[in-house]
């Protein structure tokens, strides 16, 4: 997809997540089963969406109170809203019950998880016996009073459930990553000619940012890093009042998202004629990261699925063999979806399991010299090994462009 | 302050911020005595900027890993950062110690301990016994991998602690939210012309943001709400499609944040002649946000200082009396700060304790009609008695305003 997407987009992709919410749900249902819990009370924004339609904006959990949260049990899920957002729950959530919550919400958990058909058989009164936590989302104050509330109810912290879940994506799903890719990839094609030597990192990002937002996407995956000359070798930067110069490189790291799907990229570009020792970096990063693409589209082709941490290692190898091995500090890259960040993770470190598929990730070698220089090319992907197929949802062209 | 705020006013509130800290490390050193505690380890974005000075933006801590998170013990002041943020760490916190972490926080986490000198005293071998943890905000699950990893040292809950010194404010903190309200009117005054009938509620939000963004706050406060119409009823609501149209209200509530420090107004504007019900309600809620600013400035005056319960009392009787009691569903308002709902908060079921000073807090009652209008009336105002001193730090004119 390549056009800005509409609302006849938005609807339809509403209506793929109410068609395979179902699914969802009977994926942590068989999960909840294996690790014997009655019911699963979940907080995070992103589960709460991808589980119960209910859409919050990032960081909006912070001010939504209990609002968003929600209990899966045999045979339900309830949504909690307080008086500000009961209009928005019926209409997202048409198929949940909905619960209205208000500052007494540990006081109400006793009476709400006694409102919930447990999925194990609960105890012997058939009740709820134990319920799953989303322990990394959930304050240790709050776990605190829904333990002491909790009475013969046991707290069993759940981590990852749903993430892992969420790591395989729906074609739907897929279709909102890549349209969120096109908007971004567009925007960085018109900021091109605005980019000359004497504008400020910071009016150049807030350029993207206004485009992004104006161009099809609800908001920007995560703030613009426009980052110039030797802060481009900063491996976290704020765009500041550095006005690009001549000679230098240009990193853009940015993403918009699309009706709840998001994109990430980076571009390293080049102000007037690169210097030799930036156009070596650029073409060695640029094959680095071919060679994790060539290999991630042969295992799709020939329908394997290697562990991440595998094609990690194939695009640090170039790297290391060109004697730059220690400055590529951080791992090849990262799933993307309702969440910026998720599964699978494509690290030195990480997993040694099989990659999921179909799934999304980001494949982004760097090199960074220290107070000098630094390029990264971030694209992100579709893995589809079931299918036999590969694709680069990211269309913006690698090869280096000279801007200025 | 009504100008635009220059880099020199930055660089002197944050060096009035490094001559204040000693005296805020002392005030929360106070605490951890009176409560028993060694040792207090702090996560949250607001009071790590407040205690150390390392500058995390809204929702960064999210990806910051531990970057951020900080120990305050009898002598020192430790903070935490990953290789991303090292340099920022030690350019922001010139006067901490820094402590490189990995991913491998919780293994050092005994280590760490047992660097710090315990405030207290400490155990028998002088080392530390108790911490403090901010419990309501840290997950759970690092809570309980903390706890595993603390052998002999005991988790003390803490919550507020920093909060409630943080709503007692220096004179270069009320400067920046008043700075903020400057910002915040100036946007407001040059969108005016932008809004006539047919345009849009986010085509005008997102100009306020830009302009907002563009003129000296490093960020807005929260997203802009703005409301046409009947959707002006929403408690919450954000902006849509929706075209103005005369002949309707048009609500903004929006802030800025500069270095730091945020504002929040609110204006309910009018499209073309108001009906008259519209006006009626919107005089009706005039003289509730008079009431209340009348008593907190005569409370000024007088050196007293009421408890927020009762300046929200007087305003929400103007309000029922005219007979529209249920339709002001939210408290009066809230304090501002580094956070745009900090301390002291001045709702119908808040403390009794008097008002802190000098503090600076938000005064906004509503009154909303379901399906049909809504109106609110916010300023930010400055509460001094210990100075005799009261002001409305939002500038915007208060009157009906009628546009388009």
């Amino acid at each position: 997809m390549s056009g800005r997407p509409t609302a006849r987009d938005f609807e339809r992709w509403r209506e793929s997540d109410r068609v395979a919410r179902p699914a969802r749900l009977e994926r942590l249902r068989e999960r909840m089963e294996r690790e014997g819990v009655d019911a699963y009370f979940g907080v995070r924004r992103e589960n709460t969406r991808y589980l119960t339609g209910f859409e919050l904006a990032e960081g909006e959990e912070k001010s939504a109170g209990n609002s968003g949260q929600f209990f899966v049990s045999a045979d339900e899920v309830v949504v909690l809203a307080d008086s500000r957002y009961l209009a928005q729950a019926a209409d997202d959530c048409p198929s949940a019950r909905i619960e209205r919550v208000y500052h007494d919400f540990a006081d109400r958990w006793p009476a709400l998880l006694g409102s919930l058909r447990p999925l194990n058989g609960g105890g012997g009164n058939g009740a709820v016996r134990k319920v799953a936590v989303e322990a990394g989302f959930v304050s240790h104050a709050s776990w605190s009073r829904l333990a002491a509330a909790s009475g013969d109810v046991e707290l069993v912290p759940a981590e990852g459930w749903v993430e892992e879940a969420r790591a395989t994506k729906e074609p739907a799903e897929i279709e909102r990553v890549a349209a969120a890719c096109a908007v971004a990839d567009a925007a960085l094609e018109r900021l091109l000619p605005r980019i000359v030597p004497g504008v400020t990192e910071a009016e150049l990002a807030i350029q993207l940012e206004w485009d992004i937002r104006t161009s099809g996407a609800e908001a920007l995956a995560f703030d613009v890093a426009c980052l110039s000359g030797p802060r481009a070798a900063l491996p976290h930067g704020k765009p500041g009042d550095r006005a690009v110069s001549a000679g230098e490189v240009l990193l853009f790291d940015f993403g918009a998202q699309v009706c709840g799907y998001r994109s990430d990229m980076t571009r390293t570009l080049f102000v007037g004629q690169p210097t030799d020792r930036d156009q070596q970096v650029y073409e060695l990063v640029l094959r680095a990261q071919q060679a994790a693409i060539d290999a991630v589209a042969a295992a799709a082709q020939s329908g394997d699925r290697p562990p991440g941490r595998a094609v990690d290692t194939i695009s640090r190898q170039v790297i290391t063999d060109a004697g730059f091995g220690e400055h590529f500090g951080h791992g090849l890259g990262h799933g993307i979806g309702l969440a910026t960040h998720e599964l699978p993770s494509l690290t030195y470190s990480g997993s040694i399991d099989p990659l999921p598929g179909p799934t999304v990730f980001t494949i982004e070698p760097g090199v960074y010299l220290d107070g000098q220089t630094g390029v990264r090319i971030e694209d992100v992907v579709l893995f589809d090994p079931a299918a036999r197929r590969f694709e680069r949802l990211t269309g913006f062209p690698r090869e280096m462009t000279v801007v200025g």
